[in-house]
């Protein structure tokens, strides 16, 4: 009697092939050679890892230019026992493409995804000052659109590679406005495991502020500079309840398994009505996380050995 | 020899009627028997008013459920010479609509704005499971779209007024997944005159942190605690150059003639690389202020009284 | 064969008999029935006690009209191993004391020791306007003075219960310039087994302040102030060793044995390179101590569970 | 007709001739050659002050090995109409002086200022473990008394100068117990003049903080840190009328003519009910005062015309 072959495991991503969700997956090396699952939106990716279709789900977080994605971060608030288990950019830039045979000069009608149409609109404002906008749910919809029958666009914005997959000319190179765009995607999981410190992490809370304190994001903020634990992303987003009630999506520089960010999460978790922990995990940029030495592992464990001993009677060393 | 008459000013909004911009802009008493004019999007209306086509433009800044909207706040944060005048609070709510005829069960396709979509997802899952989406430029043209040739949509969501303007059925009332969802809406001109100070009322900036440095976030807001002004809004946008790269959307309450206030703006001027101010405004709900009497405005003029001895050289009184 | 008996223990305080300081060792129930042994000084007071003559000193530590007491603060800085075990309140007021015969018109050189000369001054000034001054080294000595040969002085400033020890005439009572005068005394011993928290308690620690840091002090409240912890006490000493370094003597409120106060104690102790814990101990006015109930025990015990539950990778309950 | 002369200033200092306090005055060049009114004490100092008797007192204020001196410090936060001109350090050591012909051996009584009795009380102790101690009211006082009949002392704890004043033996040199033990001296008049800004400047403040507000401190130095000042020293000293009221006497580093320290007073006074100024004047080190470039002058007169022209309605430059 033999062992049935583990099951190959699958990874959710906004798809189809080609668009920038699927460049970040291609640099997750655990996730070569594994099954692809392309899906519509967020909320499919997030519900394939809930439900173990996939063991994660690679999901755009934020933009240089658009900023943070809110659905994405709006999920990551509902949705529980998710983990983002690792942190991946992707340089954006979008080309024009048509039918074949289409000329710039014809173009009256461009399909694209709602935040590619906003970072190209100076492009297309100055080249075809006249176009109409059709929103397409994806970069490579917005092409693929073009091939659908009564569809009324003449072109579409969408990722370089979308040559490899369509049939289409290409009207114009570079067009995005800001020649240093990037994505920011995370790889999200469900394992409960950490990954092993590296010195250049980062690690993810949603946070909910106590309610009617006027400054409590301050308090919430000195949680952090007291313990000198620097943010890298601080968001606002509506708890949904009510207009004024926020919820803040932080990234902080550590790892929990650091003694300064597992004392300002304690700190935190007493402060708040709510947080939620989705995960440490190595930075994009892999760059060394620095701070002041007063905040190393070493003055947390003596500081607890000195407390220990008062409480203890013991007397000092 | 005669004047001729003063033109009717205009005022733009996002159109079609129907709207719920349109609604906010009903709210405004100076705006009645004016032109309207209908645009298609934030940059379209605020370039009324740059270009003074229009007097002043209504535009959504922020959704309960949805949160920030970034067309707007970007475009205030770049456009210059815009000054906020006034603020509105608009219900947000829902019906499904068709073509006369069609059942709820006939629907598999549904048009609908991305936000108006996000706000009735939970009603359209539980009630159309299999529905696909296609996404309108606004909830009008959603509705509007049911009537275009080729359009493959069944069923569309859209505000109530809907029905005024088009010839549909409604299907269902109230999908909206939050009943108190409400938008917030703001009338923007170029006027540089201050609205009178009422008791009850906003301000609102958008200031860049100081580079490269920790706690900066933490120091901007001891700039308002320090004077005892309290933040109704605070929500971070990325510049959009580089990624960590953040500017803050901030309403505050009270007006920049308030004494606090304007040393607040003081203190933030002189941290802030760039701060621009958007306008003291009476408060949609016209809740009236409550601050400390500490930092009433005789604290401030008595302090400068003082100091002023010290500096003169008088006698104190 | 029999145990020899234990022998009876011993309690240093300024002496002789009739100081406040004696008043003070009387509000001691275990001091009752023991040895009591009269010192010169704070200094010989605690030598006592690291010599192990006696099991504990009283000793004044802050005065509601002169402030702190220099020497005693002091002491407890550099003297290692001294722990307060108790604080009492004695109200402070004097008489005027002279040999039996003597009037007040005859009265031309008191003789006072410094902290009660200043105390007094203000009647002294007004019915003795042209006295002398002599300086004692306690208030009891100030009148014991007046029967030792060669003495100058007509009049002493004296504690009421002096007239118990000496054979003086009361020339007038009440001289105090404040009539609510107190000083605050602690009792002072070795042991470090700490006093069972009682809901009023405080805890003493002096603190050195980082070096070079512009907004170490204010760093070092942040620590209480993100606990909740309250401070009844803090008053600066010099370090002594150059002018502009000084250390913090600092009483908080509750117990060491608090989770709020265990907690600010850590993040001291990390920041300061230098923390002397005294001791945590009841208050002498028995007031239960109020904070806000975010800051419960529970809370940080709740927050423990829920990072040690993050660590070890359990799922969440 | 001819003018009478302008009389001769006087300057009041803690005497007789030959203490720390006369060499402090001694440093004040417009002092030279003017007339100098020993005291005995700080209240007579500043009472010649407050009547005109002279132009200026010099009076000790802190001391690097034993603190601030209360008296001067109460003095200056009750006696109205005072202001700091100066400031000046005086090095501090002793020498232990006798009666001709006295050996040390011989030496059991020593009569000694207490300040100088604590500093000097490592070595009495070491070379004269059976000493007894009198206080005295100044420490050329305390010399001059070896020569005053009654006298029990057999030596005195004096200033090095005193052998110019009096016909003594000196039985030993340095026998303070720091060697770098400083005094600081300030000269205090009542011109409300004030002194021209040099840029190695001091502003002396004593601030009452609000009753009851947990976190008043912390409060009081924000008003500092968010304008970038710095404090050389703060120190607490009790009103008086209870225990657990202080009053704060604080240094800072700057004049108040300077617009950083400027808006921190203003804030200062708008926090606390009590702010005594007590004047800006260079330091005795004449060390410049080093703060950041963002609080400079020109960025606080930016700031205002910034909102000046915001409160005005002109359009921005």
């Amino acid at each position: 009697m033999t062992d049935a072959p583990a099951p190959t495991p699958s990874y959710s991503y906004l798809g189809p092939a080609g668009t920038f969700t699927e460049a970040a997956l291609k640099q997750v090396p655990e996730a070569q050679g594994t099954n692809w699952r392309p899906v519509n939106n967020v909320g499919e990716a997030l519900a394939d890892v809930v439900a173990g279709r996939s063991v994660a789900a690679m999901i755009a977080i934020e933009n240089s230019v658009d900023g943070g994605v809110s659905a994405t971060q709006d999920a990551l608030a509902t949705v529980p026992g998710l983990r983002i288990i690792g942190e991946y950019l992707v340089p954006v830039n979008f080309v024009l493409v048509a039918r074949r045979g289409t000329a710039l000069a014809e173009v009256r009608i461009v399909n694209a995804h709602p935040v590619a149409y906003g970072q190209s609109r100076g492009w297309l404002e100055q080249h075809l000052p006249a176009h109409g906008h059709i929103p397409a749910t994806s970069n490579v919809q917005a092409a693929a659109s073009l091939f659908e029958e009564g569809d009324r666009a003449d072109a579409a914005v969408a990722p370089p590679g979308i040559v490899e997959l369509l049939d289409v000319d290409v009207l114009a190179r570079d067009i995005g406005d800001n020649p240093n765009a990037v994505t920011r995607f995370v790889l999200v999981g469900r394992s409960r495991e950490l990954p092993a410190p590296t010195g250049a992490d980062k690690t993810s809370v949603i946070v909910e502020l106590p309610d009617d304190e006027p400054g409590a994001l301050l308090a919430m903020l000195e949680q952090f500079s007291t313990r000198g634990v620097n943010l890298s992303l601080i968001q606002s987003r509506p708890i949904g309840d009510a207009l004024g009630r926020y919820r803040f999506v932080i990234d902080l520089e550590g790892h929990v398994r650091d003694e300064r960010v597992a004392d300002a999460l304690l700190g935190l978790r007493r402060f708040s009505p709510n947080v939620i922990f989705l995960g440490s995990y190595p930075r994009a940029d892999r760059r060394e996380i620095q701070y002041h030495s007063k905040y190393d592992d070493g003055v947390f464990v003596e500081a607890r050995d000195w407390l220990r001993g008062i409480l203890s009677g013991e007397p000092e060393a």
